[in-house]
C-alpha cells in the first residue's frame, strides 16, 4: 500500500477531517435556556450595543477562515473548489493541532478577484482572521492586498508569507554556519509567483541587497515589460546589476539559491557554479529543483527541501499556526512585517548553537515548542508595532 | 442571579459555544502525509475527476451553514450580524447535539437579498445544506425561494418551515383529542410574516380549507392590495369567505388559533368567542399572545406556547436537527413538502394514544428519540418523493 492508497482509504473512513463540536453542555432546560433562548438574548444585546463584545461572547476571536478558489492546489493546479476541500480541511486540522486555532474551509466557486474579495467581506463577522490558500498568482497577491485594506481582521496568504517566514528562519541559521551576513550575500530565486514575491520582500526586509529572480522565461529585469504585474513589481525591486539570461546565469556566484518553482530545474553544473559554502533551498513539491545528494556532490554546503524524508525540511506548518495564535491573542488588526520577522527569528532560535549543523538548520514540523514560541514572538511584535487591539488571554 | 446574568457569565466563560475540531490523529510523519501532503493529493484528484466524490472524502455531506443577516434575531429585531452570532452558535450546538449535524454560522453584513443569495452561492462547495435563520420577512421568503432554485443542496428556513412542522405536529395530536379533522376546522392565524406564511401552506397541505390570517393591520383579504408581497400571497390563498376586520373577527367561531405575532394580542373575550374545544397555540416569544391560564379560563381546551415553563411547548428544536439529519443521510437535493409532512407526523407519533392528553400533545425538546425518529421519516420521504441522490450510511 502506498501513501496515496492509504490516504484514499483513510479519507473515505474519516468522511471529513473536521467537525464542528459544542463546547457547552446541553442536557437540561437550564443549559438550553443559557446557551440558547431566552438567556442568549442578553449577550446579543450587549454585542449590539458594543460590537467589540463579539470577541468576548463568541468564537470569532479564535476562528480563522481558510479561503481558496481551488486554482493552485498543491502541485495539482486548478482543480476547482470541491477538489480543494481535502487540502483546506487538512489545513484546518494543522491550525487546530499546532496552534489551537479553530479554522474553517471556505472554497469559492469563482476565479474573479472581485467576487472572492466580496465573498470574504460578506463572511467577515464570524471570523477573527483570514488565511488565503492555494489561489493562483498574480490574483492571490491582488486579493490579499485588497482584503488587508478592506477588512478589520488580519489577512495572511500562507503560500506567500508562511513560506517566506520559514525560508527566512532556515536562512538565518544557515548563515550562522557559513559565517555570512544578509547584507553581503547574493541570492538567486527561481519562481516568480506568490511565494517568490513574498520571499524576495522578506529577504530585502532582512537586509539582503543582491537578489535575482527567474521566472520560467528567465531573469526578471527592469528594462522589460511584463504582462503579469507581480513579475513587473519583482523586476523593479531586484537585479540591480541588470543581468540578463536564464537560471544558470542567475546562479553563477550566488551564495544562496531559493527554489519555489519546478522539479529538476537546477543541474549539478549550476549548483557547482555558486559561491563557496553555497546554500540551496530547493522547495518545489513533491520533487525539488535539485535532489539533495546531487546538490551536495556539486559542492553545496547546506541543502533544504520541502520534504519530510530529507533533513532540513522547510515546512510552512512551522509558521502559520503560531503566527495566527499570536495575532489572535493580541487581536491584531494586521499581520505585518515585524510580526513575520519575529516569527522567523523565533523559529530559527529553537535550534541551539550546539545543535546547529549543516543537516539541522531548522526544527522538524512536530517540534512541540514551535507553536507557542512563534505565538509569543508574534504577539510581542504585534504589541510593539501598534497593531494589537486587545489582549485576549 | 437571573437566567440573563447566568447566560452572560457563561458566554464570557465559553468565549464561543462551538469549535472546529480534528477527527484525525496528527502525531507522526505518517499521519501528516496521509491527512495532508503528499497523500491528500489523491482524494483531491479523484474529486476533480468526479465532483460527487466530495461527499465521499470530505465533511461536506454532514456540514450545514446557519445563515443570517441579523435582521430578525429572536424578539430583538435588527441587531446586525455580529450580535446575531451567539444565537447562530447556539443553533449550531443544537444541530450537533440533537442531530449529529455539523453546523457553522455565517453572518452576513448586508440586507440586500441579491448579496445574500450570491454570498451563499459562493460558499456552497463546502456545505451539504443551508439553514436560513432570523432574516426578516419578506426578504427571507424571497431568499429561500431563490436559493432553493439556484443551489444543488437542500435549503431550509427554520423560522418558516421548522415552526410549521412543529405546529402541524401539535395540531395533529390536538385534533385527536377534540375529535375533529383538518378538513372541517376553521383556523385563525395571527402573524403574516415568514412563520405565518409557512404555517398556512403546511396547513393547507394537510387538508385545512378555512384559514384566516391577520397581520398587525387586520384580516388579509383578496380584494386589498399589499405592499408586502408575502401578505399578498397569503391573502390570495386564505379567507375564502372574504371576512373583514381585526383579530377578534377572525377568531370568532374558530376551532384553532395560531399565534406567531406579539405579546398579549389575544384577550380572554377573543378566546371565549372561539368554537367548542378550542385549540390555542400562542407562540409569541418570550410572552405569548395570551397566557395559558387566561386561555383556559376563557374555555380553551388545549393551549400550547413556545415556552418551556408551560406544558405543550411548540419548539423548533423538535424538527430541524432530525430534518437535516434525514436530508443529509439521503443526500436529498431539497427539503420538500413530503419530507416536512413526514417530520410532523413523526414528531406527533412519539406521544402514544395512552399518553395523549390536553397537557401532553407533544414530546419535550429533550426527548432523546426525536432526532432519530424524525430523521428516519424524512429520509424515507426523500427517497419516496424522488429527491434522494445517494445513500450515505
Amino acid at each position: 500500500m502506498s501513501i496515496s492508497d492509504d490516504a484514499v482509504r483513510l479519507h473515505e473512513e474519516w468522511r471529513g477531517k473536521i467537525e464542528v463540536t459544542s463546547k457547552v453542555p446541553l442536557q437540561t432546560k437550564y443549559d438550553l435556556s443559557t446557551a440558547y433562548t431566552p438567556g442568549v438574548a442578553e449577550p446579543c444585546r450587549m454585542i449590539h450595543k458594543n460590537k467589540d463584545d463579539v470577541y468576548k461572547f463568541t468564537s470569532k476571536g479564535n476562528m480563522v477562515a481558510v479561503v481558496t478558489d481551488g486554482t493552485a492546489v498543491l502541485g495539482l493546479g486548478d482543480i476547482g473548489p470541491e477538489a480543494a476541500l481535502p487540502v483546506m480541511e487538512g489545513k484546518a486540522v494543522l491550525f487546530k493541532t499546532f496552534g489551537g486555532v479553530d479554522a474553517f474551509p471556505i472554497c469559492i466557486p469563482s476565479k474573479d478577484a472581485d467576487v472572492i474579495v466580496q465573498t470574504v467581506k460578506m463572511i467577515e463577522p464570524v471570523f477573527g482572521g483570514i488565511n488565503l490558500e492555494d489561489i493562483s498568482s498574480p490574483r492571490c497577491v491582488e486579493i490579499e492586498r485588497r482584503l488587508k485594506k478592506e477588512l478589520n481582521i488580519p489577512v495572511f496568504h500562507d503560500d506567500q508569507h508562511g513560506t517566506a517566514v520559514v525560508v527566512a528562519a532556515g536562512l538565518i541559521n544557515s548563515l550562522k554556519i557559513v559565517g555570512k551576513r544578509f547584507e553581503e550575500i547574493k541570492i538567486a530565486v527561481s519562481g516568480a509567483g506568490a511565494a517568490g514575491n513574498a520571499i524576495v520582500k522578506m529577504l530585502k526586509d532582512l537586509g539582503v541587497k543582491d537578489i535575482i529572480v527567474c521566472s520560467s522565461k528567465g531573469i526578471l529585469s527592469k528594462d522589460q515589460k511584463y504582462g503579469n504585474w507581480v513579475h513587473q513589481e519583482l523586476a523593479e525591486m531586484t537585479n540591480q546589476a541588470n543581468i540578463k539570461g536564464g537560471l544558470a546565469d542567475a546562479m553563477k556566484g550566488a551564495d544562496v539559491f531559493i527554489g519555489v518553482s519546478a522539479k529538476g530545474l537546477v543541474t549539478k553544473e549550476m549548483a557547482a557554479s555558486m559561491n563557496k559554502d553555497a546554500i540551496i533551498f530547493a522547495m518545489a513539491n513533491p520533487d525539488p529543483e535539485i535532489m539533495p545528494d546531487a546538490a551536495k556532490e556539486a559542492g553545496a554546503r547546506i541543502v533544504g527541501t520541502g520534504r519530510s524524508d530529507f533533513s532540513n525540511q522547510i515546512n510552512n506548518v512551522l509558521a502559520f499556526p503560531g503566527i495566527f495564535r499570536g495575532a489572535l491573542d493580541a487581536r491584531a488588526s494586521d499581520i505585518n512585517e515585524e510580526m513575520k520577522k519575529a516569527a522567523a527569528y523565533a523559529i530559527a532560535s529553537l535550534v541551539t548553537e550546539e545543535e546547529l549543523n549543516e543537516d539541522y538548520i531548522i526544527v522538524p514540523a512536530f517540534d512541540p515548542r514551535v507553536g507557542n514560541q512563534v505565538a509569543k514572538a508574534v504577539y510581542s511584535a504585534a504589541v510593539q508595532s501598534g497593531v494589537a487591539r486587545g489582549v485576549s488571554v
